[in-house]
Protein backbone atom coordinates (compact mmCIF):
# COMPACT_ATOMS: atom_id res chain seq x y z
CA UNK A 1 0.00 0.00 0.00
CA UNK A 2 1.27 3.71 -0.81
CA UNK A 3 -1.26 6.25 0.22
CA UNK A 4 -0.39 9.42 -0.90
CA UNK A 5 -1.87 11.23 2.15
CA UNK A 6 -3.81 11.96 4.74
CA UNK A 7 -7.83 12.52 2.83
CA UNK A 8 -9.78 13.26 5.81
CA UNK A 9 -9.52 13.83 9.29
CA UNK A 10 -13.33 12.69 10.37
CA UNK A 11 -14.83 14.49 13.71
CA UNK A 12 -17.44 13.60 15.80
CA UNK A 13 -19.35 17.14 17.21
CA UNK A 14 -22.78 17.26 19.24
CA UNK A 15 -23.99 19.74 16.82
CA UNK A 16 -22.55 21.25 13.61
CA UNK A 17 -24.28 24.54 14.40
CA UNK A 18 -21.93 25.20 17.01
CA UNK A 19 -19.03 23.43 15.42
CA UNK A 20 -18.54 25.05 12.23
CA UNK A 21 -18.32 28.25 13.69
CA UNK A 22 -14.79 27.20 15.52
CA UNK A 23 -13.30 26.18 12.67
CA UNK A 24 -14.32 29.35 10.33
CA UNK A 25 -13.77 31.93 12.85
CA UNK A 26 -11.30 30.79 15.20
CA UNK A 27 -9.23 28.63 12.64
CA UNK A 28 -10.19 30.42 9.18
CA UNK A 29 -11.25 27.78 7.20
CA UNK A 30 -14.18 27.77 5.40
CA UNK A 31 -17.27 25.31 5.01
CA UNK A 32 -18.05 24.37 1.89
CA UNK A 33 -20.56 21.71 2.20
CA UNK A 34 -22.88 20.15 4.32
CA UNK A 35 -24.37 16.88 3.18
CA UNK A 36 -26.46 13.83 4.92
CA UNK A 37 -25.25 10.45 4.63
CA UNK A 38 -28.17 8.44 5.66
CA UNK A 39 -26.73 5.27 5.86
CA UNK A 40 -23.95 6.09 8.25
CA UNK A 41 -26.38 8.20 10.18
CA UNK A 42 -24.78 11.32 10.05
CA UNK A 43 -24.94 15.20 9.05
CA UNK A 44 -21.64 16.08 7.26
CA UNK A 45 -19.63 19.84 7.58
CA UNK A 46 -16.59 19.89 4.84
CA UNK A 47 -13.56 22.01 5.38
CA UNK A 48 -10.02 21.97 3.25
CA UNK A 49 -6.89 22.97 4.72
CA UNK A 50 -4.01 22.09 2.26
CA UNK A 51 -4.67 18.64 0.45
CA UNK A 52 -6.92 17.33 3.67
CA UNK A 53 -10.20 17.65 4.35
CA UNK A 54 -11.85 17.93 7.90
CA UNK A 55 -14.97 16.22 8.12
CA UNK A 56 -17.27 17.55 11.01
CA UNK A 57 -20.14 14.47 11.81
CA UNK A 58 -23.33 15.42 13.69
CA UNK A 59 -25.47 11.90 14.28
CA UNK A 60 -28.84 11.90 12.69
CA UNK A 61 -30.02 8.99 15.20
CA UNK A 62 -28.52 8.63 18.91
CA UNK A 63 -28.21 4.84 17.86
CA UNK A 64 -25.73 5.53 14.95
CA UNK A 65 -21.88 4.73 15.71
CA UNK A 66 -21.37 8.66 15.64
CA UNK A 67 -24.45 8.84 18.46
CA UNK A 68 -22.49 5.99 20.53
CA UNK A 69 -19.23 7.49 20.47
CA UNK A 70 -20.50 11.36 21.30
CA UNK A 71 -22.50 9.49 24.12
CA UNK A 72 -18.72 7.45 25.49
CA UNK A 73 -16.58 10.19 24.81
CA UNK A 74 -18.71 13.33 24.48
CA UNK A 75 -16.92 14.08 21.00
CA UNK A 76 -13.27 14.65 19.12
CA UNK A 77 -11.70 13.03 16.66
CA UNK A 78 -13.41 9.61 15.63
CA UNK A 79 -11.20 8.62 12.43
CA UNK A 80 -8.68 9.11 9.86
CA UNK A 81 -8.56 8.33 6.24
CA UNK A 82 -5.47 8.10 4.00
CA UNK A 83 -5.77 8.51 0.53
CA UNK A 84 -4.56 5.80 -1.70
CA UNK A 85 -4.97 4.85 -5.75
CA UNK A 86 -7.06 2.01 -5.25
CA UNK A 87 -8.80 0.89 -2.05
CA UNK A 88 -9.77 -3.08 -3.20
CA UNK A 89 -6.10 -3.32 -3.91
CA UNK A 90 -5.39 -1.31 -0.57
CA UNK A 91 -7.69 -3.63 1.65
CA UNK A 92 -6.02 -7.16 0.28
CA UNK A 93 -1.97 -5.60 0.58
CA UNK A 94 -3.54 -4.93 4.68
CA UNK A 95 -4.73 -8.31 4.78
CA UNK A 96 -1.93 -9.70 3.24
CA UNK A 97 0.15 -8.04 5.96
CA UNK A 98 -1.57 -9.20 8.74
CA UNK A 99 -4.17 -6.47 9.47
CA UNK A 100 -7.60 -6.93 10.81
CA UNK A 101 -10.49 -5.92 8.16
CA UNK A 102 -13.83 -3.99 8.92
CA UNK A 103 -14.28 -4.06 5.09
CA UNK A 104 -13.49 -6.71 2.84
CA UNK A 105 -14.47 -4.77 0.05
CA UNK A 106 -14.59 -1.13 -0.51
CA UNK A 107 -17.91 0.74 -0.46
CA UNK A 108 -19.42 3.79 -1.36
CA UNK A 109 -18.60 6.57 0.84
CA UNK A 110 -19.20 10.54 0.54
CA UNK A 111 -18.14 13.06 -2.02
CA UNK A 112 -18.23 9.85 -4.19
CA UNK A 113 -15.10 8.25 -3.30
CA UNK A 114 -14.73 4.42 -2.68
CA UNK A 115 -14.05 3.70 1.29
CA UNK A 116 -12.98 1.51 3.55
CA UNK A 117 -12.23 0.69 7.24
CA UNK A 118 -9.37 -1.08 8.48
CA UNK A 119 -9.91 -2.47 12.19
CA UNK A 120 -9.34 -0.55 15.18
CA UNK A 121 -7.57 -3.86 17.31
CA UNK A 122 -4.65 -4.22 14.37
CA UNK A 123 -4.41 -0.24 13.96
CA UNK A 124 -3.22 0.71 17.88
CA UNK A 125 -7.31 1.65 18.54
CA UNK A 126 -7.02 4.63 15.25
CA UNK A 127 -9.88 3.90 13.22
CA UNK A 128 -7.90 4.20 9.81
CA UNK A 129 -10.01 4.38 6.88
CA UNK A 130 -8.75 4.39 3.08
CA UNK A 131 -10.04 6.26 0.69
CA UNK A 132 -9.90 6.31 -3.29
CA UNK A 133 -11.58 6.72 -6.80
CA UNK A 134 -11.48 3.28 -6.96
CA UNK B 1 -5.46 32.88 11.19
CA UNK B 2 -4.61 30.81 7.60
CA UNK B 3 -3.75 27.71 8.32
CA UNK B 4 -1.73 25.97 5.52
CA UNK B 5 -1.73 21.81 5.98
CA UNK B 6 -2.09 19.74 8.70
CA UNK B 7 1.38 19.56 10.14
CA UNK B 8 0.99 16.39 12.28
CA UNK B 9 -1.17 14.01 13.85
CA UNK B 10 -0.06 13.37 17.16
CA UNK B 11 -1.35 9.38 18.48
CA UNK B 12 -0.80 8.24 21.78
CA UNK B 13 0.12 4.73 21.58
CA UNK B 14 0.84 1.87 24.75
CA UNK B 15 4.27 0.66 22.49
CA UNK B 16 6.64 2.47 19.57
CA UNK B 17 7.55 -1.10 19.55
CA UNK B 18 4.06 -2.75 18.82
CA UNK B 19 2.95 0.66 16.66
CA UNK B 20 5.93 1.03 14.35
CA UNK B 21 5.18 -2.47 12.36
CA UNK B 22 1.50 -1.34 11.41
CA UNK B 23 2.87 2.14 9.53
CA UNK B 24 5.71 0.29 8.39
CA UNK B 25 3.96 -2.72 7.57
CA UNK B 26 0.15 -2.55 6.77
CA UNK B 27 0.33 1.27 5.56
CA UNK B 28 3.81 1.27 4.01
CA UNK B 29 4.91 4.39 5.66
CA UNK B 30 8.76 4.98 6.82
CA UNK B 31 9.46 6.28 9.98
CA UNK B 32 12.02 8.57 9.55
CA UNK B 33 12.68 9.74 13.06
CA UNK B 34 12.46 8.16 16.54
CA UNK B 35 13.09 11.12 19.06
CA UNK B 36 12.76 11.69 22.83
CA UNK B 37 11.06 15.20 23.92
CA UNK B 38 12.27 14.91 27.60
CA UNK B 39 10.05 18.02 29.06
CA UNK B 40 6.63 16.34 27.54
CA UNK B 41 7.53 12.93 28.72
CA UNK B 42 7.51 11.24 25.42
CA UNK B 43 9.28 8.96 23.08
CA UNK B 44 7.98 10.25 19.44
CA UNK B 45 7.84 8.34 16.04
CA UNK B 46 7.43 10.14 12.66
CA UNK B 47 6.44 9.09 9.18
CA UNK B 48 5.45 11.30 6.52
CA UNK B 49 2.58 11.16 4.52
CA UNK B 50 1.61 13.75 1.68
CA UNK B 51 2.64 16.99 3.82
CA UNK B 52 1.60 16.00 7.15
CA UNK B 53 3.46 13.39 9.76
CA UNK B 54 1.96 11.06 12.01
CA UNK B 55 3.35 11.63 15.18
CA UNK B 56 3.53 8.59 17.72
CA UNK B 57 3.65 9.04 21.21
CA UNK B 58 4.92 7.14 23.70
CA UNK B 59 4.81 8.49 27.56
CA UNK B 60 8.39 7.61 29.23
CA UNK B 61 6.35 8.49 32.29
CA UNK B 62 2.79 7.23 33.73
CA UNK B 63 2.40 10.56 34.86
CA UNK B 64 2.90 12.45 32.04
CA UNK B 65 0.38 13.78 29.80
CA UNK B 66 0.16 10.74 27.34
CA UNK B 67 0.24 8.40 30.12
CA UNK B 68 -2.71 9.62 31.37
CA UNK B 69 -4.10 9.55 27.95
CA UNK B 70 -3.43 6.17 27.71
CA UNK B 71 -4.71 4.81 30.84
CA UNK B 72 -8.07 6.40 30.41
CA UNK B 73 -8.37 5.67 26.26
CA UNK B 74 -6.03 2.87 25.94
CA UNK B 75 -4.73 4.95 23.24
CA UNK B 76 -5.49 6.83 20.29
CA UNK B 77 -5.53 10.69 18.25
CA UNK B 78 -4.66 12.61 20.52
CA UNK B 79 -4.08 15.75 18.69
CA UNK B 80 -3.84 17.48 15.80
CA UNK B 81 -1.88 20.33 14.65
CA UNK B 82 -2.42 22.82 11.86
CA UNK B 83 0.66 24.64 10.33
CA UNK B 84 0.74 28.32 10.41
CA UNK B 85 2.75 31.08 9.06
CA UNK B 86 3.48 33.02 12.56
CA UNK B 87 2.51 30.99 15.71
CA UNK B 88 2.39 33.96 18.34
CA UNK B 89 0.25 35.89 15.74
CA UNK B 90 -2.20 33.05 15.37
CA UNK B 91 -2.43 32.63 18.96
CA UNK B 92 -3.45 36.25 19.13
CA UNK B 93 -6.42 35.81 16.09
CA UNK B 94 -7.34 32.53 17.71
CA UNK B 95 -7.98 34.39 21.46
CA UNK B 96 -9.78 37.57 19.56
CA UNK B 97 -12.04 35.14 18.00
CA UNK B 98 -13.42 34.27 21.64
CA UNK B 99 -10.76 31.08 21.69
CA UNK B 100 -9.81 30.09 24.98
CA UNK B 101 -5.66 28.87 24.88
CA UNK B 102 -3.51 26.90 26.69
CA UNK B 103 -0.87 28.58 25.46
CA UNK B 104 -0.81 32.24 25.35
CA UNK B 105 2.57 32.52 23.81
CA UNK B 106 4.65 29.89 21.72
CA UNK B 107 6.98 27.36 23.08
CA UNK B 108 9.48 25.06 21.74
CA UNK B 109 8.30 21.77 20.52
CA UNK B 110 10.12 18.82 18.56
CA UNK B 111 12.00 19.52 15.11
CA UNK B 112 12.93 22.93 16.15
CA UNK B 113 9.27 24.02 15.59
CA UNK B 114 7.11 26.50 17.37
CA UNK B 115 4.09 25.17 19.07
CA UNK B 116 0.95 26.25 21.12
CA UNK B 117 -2.43 24.61 21.89
CA UNK B 118 -5.70 25.58 21.69
CA UNK B 119 -8.20 24.64 25.04
CA UNK B 120 -10.35 21.38 24.16
CA UNK B 121 -13.41 23.47 25.71
CA UNK B 122 -13.25 25.85 22.71
CA UNK B 123 -12.39 23.02 19.99
CA UNK B 124 -15.41 20.92 20.43
CA UNK B 125 -12.83 18.69 22.53
CA UNK B 126 -10.22 17.89 19.74
CA UNK B 127 -6.96 18.83 21.36
CA UNK B 128 -5.92 21.82 18.69
CA UNK B 129 -2.11 22.54 18.33
CA UNK B 130 -0.74 25.48 16.11
CA UNK B 131 2.67 24.85 14.69
CA UNK B 132 5.01 26.71 12.63
CA UNK B 133 8.88 28.55 12.13
CA UNK B 134 7.97 31.45 14.47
Amino acid sequence: MKPTHIEHIGIAVESLEEAIPFYEKVLGLQCYAVEEVKDQKVKTAFFKVGETKIELLETTDPEGPIGKFVEKTGGGIHHMAFAVEDVAQALKDAEAAGCRLIDKEPRQGAEGLMIGFLHPKSTCRVLTELCGKK
